[in-house]
């Protein structure tokens, strides 16, 4: 029973879908440790993330396969999935270039409770309007 | 527009809840950045955990308040508290006393797609039929 068999995968089979075929997924990276953003996978691009090396998610508001990067450059290299002891999350270990989020910001987490109010803790380390051709592209 | 303003509430403001009123929140072993787990909160879990630095959570196999460690006594006190910028996912930085899963590891995140397979990658920590009682209760 290995991850490359279609009929009996036990990563897929170790998951608790949501109704429509979704796992949420977070990027962490691998070597620093940071959070970068949360997104959802579903079987093909789990199956595609494995295959490639390059992460792949589900892009729920375009309703269609989501290669990090595709547009913006800032692709996320894999190093190794993980899965949950009750299936309804990954993390997915990745190397990432350049910025995660479509803010322009290393990691998608950058307002934190802080002294009573929402505080903005980062700042873009790259120009939304070059990643995606315009200002703040939803992802 | 403060955190504990119950009409205005800057970060109930960012949160896009699910239709039942949730989000998903990654819970991150702040010095060390290992990432622990992944559960849902509710706006009552958020007032309670940013109220008394303890970590709450809801529990939506019990659809109750689940303060973490309340059986097993393996707390999470909260470091700080993030939200992402789309708002469908929190991060909440802790301090996690023991093992965080309920089989008794550190990580709930102790299996990996490795050489082909789903691997067990870490060893439990504590004993589960010690921290609940019984063996591997749900959490």
């Amino acid at each position: 029973m290995t991850l490359d068999d279609p009929f009996n995968n036990p990563l897929f089979n170790a998951i608790d879908w949501t109704p429509t075929g979704l796992v949420s997924c977070v990027a962490q990276q691998h070597d620093t440790g940071e959070v970068l953003m949360v997104a959802w996978m579903n079987r093909e691009a789990i199956r595609e993330t494995l295959a490639t090396g390059r992460v792949c998610y589900f892009s729920r508001s375009r309703n269609r396969l989501w290669r990090k990067g595709e547009t913006s450059g800032q692709v996320q290299r894999l190093v190794e999935l993980r899965v949950d002891c009750d299936g309804d999350a990954l993390l997915a270990l990745v190397d990432q270039v350049g910025a995660a989020c479509h803010t322009g910001r290393r990691s998608c987490f950058f307002r934190a409770a802080r002294d009573g109010v929402l505080a903005v803790i980062a700042d873009p380390i790259a120009d939304p309007a070059e990643l995606y051709g315009h200002s703040e592209s939803a992802p």
